[in-house]
């Protein structure tokens, strides 16, 4: 149902081809809070794609501010500094020569209404357009109802005599809004902006989302996603533009900056209407914090913006260039923990990092992350043994660091566990935990003296379960694998040694740290499994309760023994504290233990009761 | 502007005097999870409210679930539990003999737009009616808007010839909404239940909008408040019954459960309407996720029930309560502190606390809390001299421990120090911060083997800047003094140590500890004014940064040293990632560090650059 008035799509161009773009979609790495920076990266960025033709260039969602900003978004000198920098950086864009390319760029904003997630459209040495983003996700890792005011304003710019709109993110991942109301009034493109976090196997998601909305738009749909790590998120990039038939016609490959630079032919559809013609129902099932059928749909306030009105002439196209081959499962996690791992070491400004080389299978895979993000030369292990420290344990360590080529330090720990165990006179538990608390003094101690970042090497699996000692084994200020269950953490190592062999390298995780029974070894012939259900289980049930948020009689239902389900909800239920205290980590899932996960300490709720 | 037909206020009484209603608010401490506990708990006030002869008794909000139970209300098993347990509950009542009453109780719900934030209306073993909160705060400490549908029912009962209305918390804070509607289609009662956080003077702001919002709905309102801590909330009660001319008619005192029960003369308008009669533009200013401006309001669906249509015949009204004194600003934090702190010692099943005396005030002002709150025989303090320790130090701390009568021990850390210090040969700020962890390891050690509680004293002024170690000073499950900046610590030690003489008291606080310079002693001769401007004027700027949102250019622009202050904002950028490794500790001012000042870890924004 279109409105009245050119919308009959039309062939502008005498010679009867249909106009050409050549778009180029910026997948870069912003920093949080670095508006400068990150507006120097665009500036550079855009002047790369105009030297190769690009007549459209995009850039992530909240380019210049970084994603997510969190509270930094209410301070009003930040959003202030936000807008400031984006009419300044379209003049030193014109100034570099890029004035004629359209830039879409993502920044704060800030006005009567409140905060604004934006995307401006620059042009010409000034700000043409400026979309505010509608819909505003509110769950998960994301708050964006507590930052932000959504937008109502849609503007269309005609770029070569194509009609040009933009939305944000979540814009596409909600129905109705924005992108219904460009389909309705017309558009030949829509650019859709994002910071869309990594999530494992987010991609069968996203293409399909991505190609539905492009049909309901009636246009081909760009969408340009950042990369990078930040904080507990990392970002995969994955851009890619999507024909109205739902085809993917060029993808950026994952989890690295890239220009995707491709020559689109567009149908110019002359398109006039700025009015949607009947308000309709909205989004339903959506995040909305007023839902959505106790409202009448508002009217976008469309409005068009002519920058050139006539096509450009026929040029010779780029050759398309192939698709990336889609990664594996196991690939895909460990680029995305490498990236997470890489930038919050560098974005934090550490140049080196330190943690226990314990002989098991958690640190060895840490380890192994931090040579391929890091170099094996920024990497400190230290081997820690106590009295019970097994003798393969000191082996298994060194063999680590003699694979990855890292620095390697034994420290033993005895002297000063006894010292401590002989004076308050400690026992059971206590002196269990206190070897893990001289190991967290040495590992801070190293880190004081020498500037080294402390790493956590724990699993999701253990820390979803409280099997850790608080200033401990979970003293660090990144915790790289946080976020992957034990059974995955194995799957990984085995996975990064068969890598390695397929290149002819030496696998860097020694077989024995895979094979061995996994133990604390915190007191005499310690084994994982005198506290703990065998992870094959403990880890399905995991993912059924937390991830599933599947209850003790869902679970029992399923067939699962109901004492086994009692126990591991019981420890779950029991560890939140400690869950809050560990330092952040990379998120390969979006629903998961920390941050999105946020429960009250003081908690008498128990899906189990004892 | 009231819609027709039975708006006009009449009396129903044959005598010519006012319908009466004795109305009990039962102001309570809930724990969060804890559903059966806390429905016992209603129904033993509920009990004792009839034994008083009310006629109806209001729960503050979510009073079944605790507040805030943050993402236990997306558990599926829990909202489910709390429903279940409502219809058990209204049932239980009446075999109690308490089926008579109208009882208002706050709970969670679920239905198929999600989770509600609900007041169910109890009576004759039935639930008669459930009013969904309509305004969801989504700011500061509340999260509401990622949790709860707002709800767009608004039931009315009438009980003994009066019409009552519920309204829940935030529906009060912001303008338009259920309220507003209740005025306009008229009742004769608000009961507004709450589950409001205490914050420093805020009391200032709650009185007066209580008054106002009973002048809008033309209806005396009566507000019942939780009390007690919660995890960072701390609840103060101060519950009241407010009179359509602002006159409070009762009052119940601060930070102490309590039952408060008075008779009212009530006007009996005989209300019938059901539609508000014309969609109004809603709520400005507010922190609804979609601008208010931008949609008409929806209609609420009013439904009226008659629970008794006649009043109850003429009685004996019990005599008016004089209305509590209203607590000094120093004797109403001490009471907030107090409550924090002795709450989550017991909430969370601990039975005795321990902590570093340093000889300090800090230290000093958080025994002293302790035997406040949890009685001196639960408290055990440790001296841990270093040999940087002062002479002082060590006879202040014992002298504390001498004015409480708490239990005392001094273990010396000299011996453990040395061992990490010459084997990993450790200088400068590493030794430093290795004698604060070796207080950690020892206090957490404690822990292990006895069962106490470790509390960390620190302050908001070190807190704020970054003045503290990780893993060090800032061990521990609870901070009962995070929110306290340093010149209020003195403060209150000052005004604590004036109370004891004026009931001829010991003053616990040794007067040392209030008038020496203070010092972390972790090098010779340190004191804090080597590292931090002083503490007078450093909490003046950091109110302004923190509390105020004021920028550097704000504040030079008031007059501060442009070079002070800017020393001072880098030290808060900065101290971000310590801040989030922080334990929970009591809130006094709703914007604060912690929790509800969520910044990135990762963040190159700076206010001011070096």
């Amino acid at each position: 149902m279109r409105t009245g008035g050119g919308t009959e799509p039309v062939d502008v161009r005498e010679d009867g081809v249909m106009p050409q773009l050549r778009i180029a979609l910026a997948q870069v790495n912003a920093s949080v809070g670095d508006i400068a920076g990150n507006s120097s990266m665009v500036l550079d960025w855009t002047r790369e794609a105009v030297q190769q033709g690009a007549h459209l260039v995009a850039f992530p969602e909240t380019v210049l501010a970084g994603y997510p900003v969190e509270d930094l978004a209410l301070r009003k000198s930040f959003a202030a500094a936000n807008r400031a920098e984006v009419e300044s950086l379209a003049q030193r864009l014109q100034q570099a020569g890029c004035g004629d390319a359209l830039v879409v760029v993502g920044h704060l904003d800030r006005d009567d209404e409140g905060v604004r997630n934006s995307a401006s459209l620059l042009y010409d040495g000034r700000v043409v357009a400026t979309y505010d983003k509608h819909h505003l996700p509110n769950y998960g890792v994301f708050d964006e109802a507590r930052y932000f005011a959504p937008g109502f304003d849609l503007p269309i710019v005609r770029l070569h005599g194509l009609d040009v709109g933009v939305v944000i993110c979540e814009d596409i991942w909600q129905n109705g809004g924005p992108v219904s109301a460009l389909g309705e009034v017309g558009v030949d493109l829509v650019v859709c902006i994002n910071s869309s976090p990594y999530e494992r196997a987010k991609d069968d998601q996203r293409t399909p989302l991505v190609a539905g909305r492009a049909a309901e738009a009636g246009a081909p749909m760009a969408y340009v996603n950042m990369v990078g790590g930040q904080d507990e998120l990392v970002f995969d990039g994955d851009s890619m533009v999507v024909g109205t038939d739902g085809q993917v016609l060029a993808r950026a490959p994952q989890f690295t900056e890239h220009l995707l630079v491709l020559d689109m032919d567009l149908t110019a559809g002359g398109h006039t209407a700025t009015t949607v013609p009947e308000p309709e129902v909205p989004a339903e099932g959506g995040m909305q914090f007023v839902p959505a059928s106790r409202f009448l749909r508002p009217a976008f306030d469309i409005t068009r913006t002519v920058l050139q009105a006539d096509p450009l002439p026929g040029y010779e196209p780029l050759p398309a260039q192939p698709l990336p081959e889609p990664l594996s499962d196991e690939a895909e996690v460990w680029a995305a923990l490498v990236t997470g791992l890489r930038d919050y070491v560098q974005k934090n400004g550490f140049r080196s990092v330190t943690f226990g080389f314990s002989g098991g299978i958690d640190s060895a895979v840490c380890a192994a992350l931090c040579a391929d993000a890091i170099g094996a030369d920024s990497l400190y292990g230290v081997s820690m043994p106590s009295h019970y420290s097994s003798e393969h344990s000191r082996s298994d360590a060194a063999d680590l660091a003699r694979r990855l080529g890292c620095h390697f330090d034994v420290q033993p720990i005895g002297d000063m566990v006894d010292v401590f165990v002989s004076r308050l006179e400690l026992s059971g538990l206590a002196e269990e935990n206190v070897q893990a608390r001289c190991r967290g003094v040495t590992l801070m101690a190293l880190s004081n003296q020498h500037g080294h970042l402390v790493l956590a090497p724990g699993n999701k699996t253990e820390l979803a379960v409280g099997y850790s000692t608080i200033y401990g084994d979970a003293v660090g200020g990144f915790a790289p694998i946080k976020d992957v269950p034990k059974t995955l953490v194995w799957k990984l190592a085995q996975w990064r040694n068969a890598e390695a062999e397929k290149r002819g390298e030496v696998p860097p995780i020694p077989e024995n740290s895979i094979s061995k029974p996994p133990s604390a070894e915190l007191r005499p012939d310690q084994v994982d499994t005198d506290s703990l259900p065998p992870y094959e289980i403990l880890d399905v049930v995991l993912d059924g309760y937390v991830e599933g948020d599947r209850g003790y009689a869902d679970l029992v239902g399923e067939g699962f023994d109901a004492a086994l389900v009692e126990r591991i909800i019981q420890l779950v239920d029991r560890a939140e504290y400690k869950r809050r205290q560990y330092p952040p980590g990379t998120k390969i899932t979006l629903k998961a233990f920390g941050r999105d996960r946020r429960l009250p300490v003081t908690n008498r709720w128990r899906e189990v009761r004892p």
